[in-house]
């Protein structure tokens, strides 16, 4: 999926909500049988649900390959149901030399067709550069993340900056806006300022909001890429052709956006709030409530 | 697989050598064929061909998820070939929030019978923990890599230290020398005495040897326990519990370790090398050979 293609998908659902399918067999609500034949019926039916509102999902590899082959059935399954308009993640923080991440980019791009991988930036340049040679897909780099062990290393200083930072810096040389974007976990909204001056361009995949207790709008107004009406421009005019939108319409729809919708250059990931939001039979409609609420709050910030 | 296990496959059979299965179709010798079913066969082969001379097999779990979920089933067949008192470790860099590391940790430890998972570092202690909470199973963490983009993070000044440097000094505070190895590439041994100097118990997983440059002679003289005879003893006595030992024979064992054998606390691993050391038929003898002439070598150094 292209940056213009991802935007447009924003600008349609007025959303920028990514539904994590971190779906766990024990927490299965009322009516779906507890075994990978339910976890796929379940993701199923939460995508069903919450596709209007949710313009990315992000499949958490770990979930599915704690039960091995069976579970990486479940996860191609899933993955079956996702709506191709969609942006699609594999939430899998791989990363190994050259030819081993090689063999991960295949993995995700080739074989599965997700749209973006998240990596781990530890082993350096070779271990993230076969990832960006696909074209159309997303390398999505750890950079400062939403759980406790985030203070062991990421905000310890590194030759003059705060490692994530200098992640950041040395891992944009390598891929580009279009390519890249950055896990910045929603838990440390008073860093993401920081964080948007160093990458104005870049998108970033928020996760932490919800059970982890980063706030949505913190995150927003920490993070959303500044002066969109001018350096969004070309992202606007490009997602108003992907949108079909042409001629005297086109031009509107460019004045609607310079006149209000910033590009937020984020995707907000919610899981166990959207997933869990119900046990009940009515799993589905809690979810889509729950997925629709995040959206209207999206709607407001954008 | 306790440390004393690990040092009883070690000095039963005089070798640290660790087969990698880094195994590709395309490189697949004559009279294999090219596809799942062959690429099991062959690892099988090569299995049943090193294992006297192999303490330990690595499977890095990308070259069996490039094909999904089928590779998978390849990955769990190949590992029931291995022989139970080898040391069996997952090369597959993972790492996450404490919840989704739990689920890897379950992955390869409970649903598949691994000893030891290499994990990423970088999202700090609550991503490396529940993997250390398995008993008798190993975390081992990256220190310091063998490939090109090791030198974009892991060398640069970190509070006062090398990132890679402080890396170690951290997670050895989360687990034991009997539960916690880490890797650093032969292709770095002039830095491998300063490791040593910092941790004079932890196993390290040593790549790099071979098709990457590292010198095994340079590596064991830099790597191996100092003052095994002293320190290891309580390791050696173990170890020679174990082989089942005991009495007097036990008494000479102990002496004769004590006289002559270091521990030499590092798995070499060597994949290339060993798998693809003839493509015609006769692939089987020929990696026996290229094993048996690492493992001649060992025992020189030990």
């Amino acid at each position: 999926m292209t940056r213009a293609e991802l935007l447009s998908q924003i600008l349609q659902k007025r959303s920028y909500l990514c539904t994590g399918l971190d779906t766990q067999i024990e927490k299965l609500p009322q009516g779906i049988s507890r075994d990978l034949r339910g976890m796929v019926e379940f993701n199923q039916r939460i995508v069903e649900a919450t596709a209007d509102h949710s313009v990315a999902y992000k499949i958490n590899t770990a979930f599915y390959e704690q039960y091995g082959a069976a579970g990486w059935s479940a996860m191609e399954e899933t993955l079956a149901h996702l709506p191709t308009d969609t942006f699609r993640i594999a939430d899998a923080k791989r990363g190994d030399i050259g030819n081993t991440s090689s063999m991960y980019a295949k993995a995700f791009f080739d074989t599965l067709p997700f749209d973006a991988v998240t990596v781990a930036p530890y082993m350096g340049e070779d271990s993230l550069r076969p990832f960006l040679e696909f074209p159309n897909k997303w390398v999505i780099c750890l950079a400062l993340t939403s759980n406790a062990g985030h203070a062991d290393f990421q905000l310890g200083e590194y030759e003059g900056k705060k490692l994530y930072e200098r992640v950041i810096e040395t891992v944009c040389k390598w891929g580009n806006p279009d390519q890249l974007m950055f896990v910045v976990g929603a838990t440390r909204a008073s860093l993401v300022s920081d964080i948007r001056a160093l990458i104005p361009e870049h998108y970033l995949l928020v996760p932490g909001v919800g059970a982890q207790g980063g706030s949505l709008h913190d995150i927003s107004k920490a993070g959303f890429i500044a002066g969109a009406q001018e350096s969004g421009a070309a992202d606007e005019a490009a997602a108003a052709e992907v949108v079909g939108v042409s001629g005297s319409a086109g031009a509107t729809c460019g004045t609607e956006l310079a006149g209000g919708t910033a590009n937020p250059g984020m995707l907000v990931n919610s899981s166990r709030g959207i997933l869990y939001a119900s046990s009940g039979e009515d799993f589905a409609q809690a979810a889509r409530r729950e997925a629709a609420a995040l959206a209207a709050e999206m709607n407001e910030l954008l």
